[in-house]
């Protein structure tokens, strides 16, 4: 691992470190924000998920997250959205290829040898983190924005136990149906629509729910609200009578005005469920 | 005047706007966060003023003083650094030319055309503000960033009975004894160094002081201390027994990361000030 850059911020460390990805199979780059307590023990940490086109670094600057985080006490990582390099397949379109991985593991070509998102983020880096950095892994939870609403939903509901609480900001909710999500499932997973199930939230809220709170948050004046299709996912969770909120935010859209404005109601929400 | 892009942030409006600046001559683009109040009347305004390379949207999207300002009921403007477009001279350095204004009204060739950024800032700006947003002139503050903060505290000290308060984060202290400001200012304003002095905090606080409370916070793991001259102005302010703040902040840097993380504690400053 490699230590690109440490910048202290509220008490605590905003860093960003690259390795070597099995996952990925290429070079990976995450940052990484431990707030002052890690430095006296392990402390509970929230992945925020990063939506389409960003890197590891768009919420790390703009989403404002280390203040609260700090006030909690709690770590926050922000992955990369999708493997990086020049020997990794891209596509002209912002939303299929590199600033896309969607979190899954793909399985057609060309995308397969790299696009293992959904592997990087379960298993790789929650293993690298525990074996580098001061973090406990028992108290994770999990958030993310647009595509990374989607991962982090797809993958809390996926891994029962794991997660402490989920939440979203404008999740991609119901990509089966959605162009957000069609093209990009049929590229990297293949026409079998059977194998898109697992990475749709409002199938997996329907079929199997989340072990514990989750909260929604959307702008009713988010551009893409006929991707997003939050209707489906408030459908399922209240239809499953999921713990959980769904909040329609009067005025909002889907930047990071809007994901700053609601960030301090996710840390608590998270540390609330981490310190439960 | 044109509008660039409104987001709602924080209950509040978070938009970009250009006009003609007879200042500059040129095009100028600004950014305006009006919180909620100001649909009811008119709000306080601080200035944040910004550094080195920035333009308007640098700390509109990572200061994180939205929420801040929300919470008080105060507007912020963030002006840009510089003149732009293809017609205003330029230099290969990020220290000069576009994005390296100083706030200064340039009398040296080639910059005496457009950069007029003292008058803009001081003058056009304002006027525009206050006639085209619900904003009270009379209640306004200052604070900035590095080359900003120096624009700050040497706008607020010239301007007696202006600035309600003015605060900075990293300020160029001392631009007459550094390679942060010879250089500038001997470009934009000749050779004659009587005419920088206008132009320097700690010389202007030593001769005039401000007309109300300042505070100032300076990381000490700075990379540009050599630079910046905090220990000019501190004992400028404290000889002068000047109403005022200087915190010297241990591990901090000259990034965002410190600013976001102080950005708090200097809009409640300015609030403290504008609503006394």
């Amino acid at each position: 691992m490699k230590t690109i850059s440490e910048n202290i911020c509220h008490g605590g460390t905003q860093g960003v470190y690259s390795h070597d990805s099995t996952a990925t199979g290429g070079e990976m780059t995450f940052g990484l924000f431990l707030p002052e307590e890690a430095k006296l023990g392990e402390v509970p940490v929230l992945w925020y998920l990063s939506g389409l086109t960003c890197t590891h670094e768009n919420a790390m600057t703009k989403a404002g997250a280390q203040g609260w985080a700090a006030e909690q006490g709690i770590a926050l990582v922000f992955p990369d959205t999708s493997p990086r390099g020049e020997d990794v397949a891209d596509d002209e379109a912002y939303d299929l290829g590199k600033g896309a991985g969607f979190y899954v593991n793909a399985t057609q070509d060309p995308w397969k040898p790299h696009y293992r998102m959904w592997d990087y983020v379960a298993e790789e880096l929650p293993a690298l983190l525990g074996r580098e950095f001061a973090i406990d892994l028992e108290r994770q939870s999990i958030t993310g924005h647009s595509m990374g609403g989607h991962g982090a939903l797809t993958l809390a509901m996926a891994h029962p136990g794991r997660f402490k609480s989920v939440s979203a900001f404008a999740p991609i909710a119901n990509p089966t149906q959605s162009d957000w999500g069609k093209k990009q499932l049929g590229a990297y997973l293949g026409d079998d629509t059977g194998q898109w199930a697992k990475h749709d939230a409002s199938l997996q809220m329907t079929e199997v729910g989340f072990d514990g709170p989750v909260l929604i948050d959307q702008g009713d004046s988010d551009n893409f609200l006929d991707l997003l299709k939050p209707e489906a996912l408030a459908h399922a969770m209240m239809a499953r009578r999921q713990d959980g909120i769904f909040r329609m935010q009067k005025g909002y859209d889907h930047s990071y005005f809007f994901i700053s404005t609601f960030m301090e109601d996710h840390v608590v929400f998270a540390a609330e469920a981490l310190y439960a």
